[in-house]
């Protein structure tokens, strides 16, 4: 009896199973759409992911992905090189861009501390973080890296190691989401809006 | 300012978001996974994607997907050709099978009855249909349609059509799912489940 489908399309399925936030529906409903598909449609999702990986590099300076290092933040000179915004990863970059509130560089670690995870600080851009910091017109690092364990793991990890270094170290407010409802606040969210209240 | 990843990490994340079931979010997340992803499973991904289509067939007997026409289950002299179960998709074939409750063959209509979407009694393998039941060994045909608006005008329309070959025609049962609560039963299902009632 067969549970399973003929070689070609189950390979598709258990391929797209593989990728992250893809389950074995959705990766049913994927492959029966792509075997439907228009064939140049299909040709050109497979080119992009063939070329991805050889087409995308990390910046120098500053580790965002980019396809020509260093990147064009990096780069232009119209962005204040006195602010240094350290994130986690690359869409965090993409994340603090669409909020248009920052104008300064930034620096990704690649990662936070995660001794689960088998994640020490020596497996972060840590290194170059502080090379960057050796140039004297760095005068703010911005730690925005996520509200979880492993993010203020990180954010603590880092404030004491640059607090010698002489740079002003500031991070991220903590508080009510804008939009949500005080009644469903975590008790910890709820605190740190509290202790973080300012002039209304 | 970039709001946008740059060229090919923007392309790929483009590609995967066109896919049924993946949003921006989901193809960025599955983007960065592949981006880092060993290159043998990045390279294994693109070739299924590719060779796919070249390689699945559709059954000239019952229209499942296939690598080889007739497929496994219309060759197959253990299955009984006197029961005719007839799905909308390939995929309604494969979570038959896994009731291991069906010993006959299949039909695939490729899709059901849907006006809105320009869909009609001529899009679907129906002649296909009525091609198979001129061999005198069908018996019963199993109209196992979606229980939605769709799959039921499309259930309609091929018991009348069905009703002068002299076969006898039988629908999927309607009723409570197993393990669900009686409570939350919408009010045609659970009226289904009454008018369809057996003896305990």
């Amino acid at each position: 009896m067969a549970l399973m489908y003929d070689g070609a399309i189950q390979d598709l399925i258990d391929a797209f199973a593989k990728l992250p936030g893809i389950g074995p529906k959705g990766a049913q409903r994927i492959a029966f759409y792509l075997l439907s598909a228009d064939k140049h449609e299909v040709t050109h999702l497979a080119e992009t992911i063939t070329t991805v990986q050889e087409k995308v590099k990390f910046c120098e300076i500053c580790g965002n992905v980019t396809e020509s290092s260093p990147c064009a933040i990096c780069l232009d000179p119209r962005r204040d090189a006195s602010q240094i915004c350290v994130v986690e990863e690359p869409k965090d970059v993409m994340a603090i861009e669409r909020t248009r509130e920052f104008r300064g560089k930034y620096h990704v670690l690649g990662g936070a501390i995660n001794p689960m995870a088998n994640v020490g600080p020596g497996d972060l851009r840590i290194k170059e973080l502080l090379g960057r910091l050796g140039d004297e017109s760095v005068k703010e690092v911005i730690l925005a890296l996520n509200p979880n364990i492993e993010g203020e793991a990180t954010t603590t990890y880092l404030s004491r190691l640059l607090d010698p270094v002489g740079v002003r170290v500031t991070r991220l407010a903590s508080g009510l989401p804008v939009g949500s409802d005080l009644e469903y606040a975590d008790e910890i969210t709820l605190g740190r809006a509290f202790s973080g209240r300012s002039e209304a």
